[in-house]
């Protein structure tokens, strides 16, 4: 397979043949390792020496379920340090039919005209693309799709992007050509608008065949991997409810935001929750769906199509995070308004759990009133206006502390926390301030692990390992793919030797991925001078009521997260100028 | 001398005696220490548990030149790590002779009042100061020296500060009573503005008598001092240029900022440098003065006063930092419109520096035509009025970059660049990355240095000399005391052992305390999270025309900055949570 590299200066497209080095990975693990090996970690995250890396697996292509998820990412706008978002559609589906394991944008165009990249089975070219600025990922996708054909891929940014926003994301459409799957957070939007890049497409001409070491045992371990996914309970969660279906157990952990993360509890959590979802869909028929496959061959299906009352399609899919940060983080508690602003973040190309939570900050600040979702939609609104406080908005959470002054920001190393307060899960903390990513719930989503979680005791191993796990299965799969899994170590032994022909024995290669994801992510963040960060003071030393509890740590379990014998040796990383 | 704790969450105010371990310690090197010891790294910089530490110097009250300057710091809400700014004014003769050496600020007021702390012989209370809210630093010091008498000290905020804004800092009365002496950098404004103190005032009725070990040997260590103050050309350049006078040597460098920080040459500076304020101070006559002293018994009086062409004044003084990133900066080449803007600045409690800088980017950004005074002067109106563009420009350079999406910001660790591209004078840009204060030229203005501005060699051993230096003057005196002593061994070995009893043969206690100031500071910056950061990309990359240098300095050079062997150990600093 390929790497294509995009010089948006020169206006070159260059394939190379993916480099042995590079040879297992895909996705986040590729971004990861791209971005080490050639991102100048002191760069300006808007600036010509920054990359957008757009990573498929290496998995895609060969009918595997949850193989078809894309990564986007680079040097944050947000963080400063690296990010990688990720994402279903159709797009790594197409990317690997033309035989593209990644891309990799460079430079800025002199004259900073957006610009698509168009990929068919002739090749590749940039067009200009100065018709569709201004325009909402929605419509940029239609109208990419009617020219270029509706089973095309298409990435693309909103306006948003286009004013470099640091909440700003890359959208990607599904199945239907609706442009609501996400890699949104840490603005990676704002790099691709850095580029001059408005949109990718990719037809769905590719002729590109996959070689595997080993056809007859890749097909057997297909069927077992799918029938696994099919018969465990946390993938069949996933089927019926999709993440809509954490609101009501999050909330019992005392965890859910509500208030701007200043309520650990919320009065009406029983009119926003995945229950409440699944009625309406029964209810409201038309175009809704309850469950719904974002992916080419996914068979989890954690999708979902929201109509409103008339049936017809609010928004796909409505998720938990965009649930909770623009509903009750709000105190919104109307699943209409809030599927209709996840609509407005993904048209504009704004990252919606980020924009909630700026929101909560800025009804601190007295901006929106709690709880007035018309409010709250025109202030959406005003970010693709590029009005001075859509702007602020539109740039985070963290902008909009700093600049109203406010000192309860639900952020770590500048980016929101997602749906999950770490006074209720304390592991919870520990993913937010140890993930090279930021507050990323991505990384490792804790609220299901085994333990306490309102004791501190074993957040640190609890997040850490899971962490690891994430990272393995960001590097190939949709890591919803994690549930279905389990602990059967030849799901993935056989899946792996079947496609590369290595000769895994057990499951240890996947921490040893996992683990080298990480540290290189680490890495680049040390020599871009990004170290780790804690969750705010005020979470730290201000109970969250009604259950009482802060994040209470202790320094020396933080201080033992990077041991050596759990990661062992870090090279020296030298900042690169 | 003592310490004096003021408690506002619980409006107690407590005496203490300095510690023995802070003996020798005043200003800089007292607030490098008493943040490091004290204060929370990892705290919010608005939030309860930063400290605001206004220091004086122990040299103050004993009739020695430049020794009336205050310190004020904190974790700094633009850098995020260590701050001081310092100021001259009447605050540090005023705390002297109350016998108070610093005033730490602790906690904040459930009802988020201001109030003002008020300091006579009598004794220290918080008296309510809600009547001041929205007032200037003129107005309210004007308003204060009416109620407590006119040589007062007040050391107050004005509109930015109450505003939280990271551009905001803290404004000393001078002799006369004018509020524009400032200690202005890295938000320090906003660390008051969040403990709710509009203003300390300080009477001018103290009574503390300094004791000293050998009176005679003071008193002829001071007059040697004074005798070579005044007779050194530096000193004698301070005394009739001021720091105005820099306009021209730094233009010629090549890097005197103009355009934003694009232009290394500026076609308009012979209507804006030190000739011209002169002549204009000369021709205009009335209140204006060409030399004049900020603090009693300065005999440099690098200060001056800039009047209209009526003769009235328009502020005192009129900096080459402000001179130049509110003048060549925006491409404004009118001395007074320079002026008046200082004193929009200094009124509102801003950092002129920052908010010139700011005010560059915008200009970047399309929000003011470059040259346009009256719209720069509205802005600048905005920031006081807190409107959300008055609010992004206040809140300093790098969030306007952010915000606006411009990648050509002059920041290091946030804070904006004094005036001295890093392009003409190679070893400026060491200053700025390597300071724990970010972007700070106070740390070390190296042009003056005898070396090769235009190579790097030498760069690193030239600023980190400077800057232990500085670090050391900073703690007792107005860093510009440094050009008149020269290389005297003497002046200060005298001056020390007279006025603490210590035995020092020779000058090298002089960079052992600079040594252990700056490792205190970035002690904290460690524990903080906040690391080096290089100047930004472009300036590493992009050539400065026309002399077509950019920041070199390889990265080999800035590894070798923190050297064992010159600084000696750093004790490992555990986070603080």
């Amino acid at each position: 397979m390929n790497l294509v590299r995009v010089n948006m200066t020169k206006g070159t497209i260059v394939t190379e043949l993916v480099p042995e080095k590079y040879k297992l990975l895909g996705n986040r693990g590729l971004v990861a390792h791209i971005a080490y090996d050639e991102i100048m970690p002191t760069c300006n995250p808007i600036g010509p020496r920054n990359k957008l890396i757009v990573a498929s697996s290496p998995m895609e292509g060969l009918g595997v379920s949850c193989a078809g998820r894309i990564s986007v990412g680079g040097k944050s706008p947000l963080t400063g340090g690296i990010k990688e978002a990720n994402s279903g559609g159709v797009a790594g589906a197409r990317l690997a039919s033309h035989g593209i394991r990644a891309i990799i944008v460079e430079g800025r165009p002199e004259d900073r005209h957006l610009h698509i990249l168009h990929i068919n089975k002739n090749g590749m070219e940039l067009i200009d693309a100065e018709d569709l600025r201004g325009k909402g990922t929605y419509e940029t996708t239609h109208t990419l799709l009617e020219r270029y054909g509706k089973y095309a891929a298409v990435i693309s940014i909103g306006q948003a992007g286009e004013q470099l926003l640091c909440a700003s994301g890359v959208f990607i459409n599904d199945m239907e050509g609706d442009s609501g799957r996400t890699a949104a957070r840490g603005g990676v939007g704002a790099i691709m608008g850095a580029k001059g890049l408005k949109a990718i497409v990719v037809e769905n001409d590719g002729q590109f065949k996959r070689q595997v070491k080993d056809e007859a045992a890749l097909q057997e371990a297909r069927m077992a991997l799918h029938k696994a996914i099919l018969a465990n309970p946390g993938s069949q969660f996933y089927t019926k409810l999709g993440t809509m279906g954490f609101m009501m157990p999050v909330h019992a952990l005392g965890a859910m935001p509500a208030k701007g993360f200043t309520d650990g509890n919320y009065k009406n959590v029983e009119l926003v929750n995945g229950d409440v979802l699944l009625a309406n869909i029964a209810e409201r028929g038309g175009e809704g769906k309850p469950t719904h496959a974002c992916m080419p061959g996914c068979v989890v299906r954690c999708s979902n199509i929201y109509p409103d009352k008339q049936g017809k399609k609010i928004v796909s899919p409505l998720e938990y995070e965009s649930g909770n940060l623009l509903g009750p983080n709000l105190c919104i508690d109307d699943l209409d308004s809030i599927a209709r602003m996840t609509y407005q973040c993904n048209n504009y190309g704004l990252d919606s759990i980020e924009v909630g939570a700026a929101l909560g900050v800025a009804a601190h600040a007295g901006i929106l009133p709690w709880g007035d979702k018309e409010r709250a939609a025109e202030l959406i609104d005003e970010i693709a206006q590029g009005t001075h406080l859509g702007k602020i908005i539109g740039s985070g959470a963290a902008f909009v502390g700093k600049i109203f002054g406010i000192d309860k920001v639900p952020v770590v190393k500048g980016q929101a926390m997602a749906a999950y307060d770490p006074r209720g899960v304390k592991s919870m903390a520990v993913t937010y301030a140890m993930t090279p990513m930021g507050a990323d719930h991505t990384a490792a989503v804790t609220f299901r692990s085994p333990i306490d979680h309102f004791h501190w005791e074993g957040a640190i191993d609890t997040s850490r390992t899971l962490q690891v796990s994430v990272a393995f299965y960001d590097t190939y799969f949709c890591s919803f793919i994690a549930r279905g899994i389990g602990t059967d170590i030849h799901l993935m032994v056989n899946l792996f030797n079947s496609v590369f022909g290595t000769d895994f024995k057990d499951n240890a290669f996947m921490s040893d991925i996992g683990k080298e994801v990480i540290k290189h992510e680490r890495m680049f963040n040390i020599a871009a001078g990004v170290t780790e960060e804690w969750v705010p003071e005020w979470m730290r030393h201000e109970p969250l009521m009604p259950h009482g509890r802060v994040s209470d740590i202790p320094e020396s379990e933080y201080a033992r997260y990077w041991d050596i014998d759990f990661w062992g040796e870090f090279p020296s990383v030298p900042a690169r100028l």
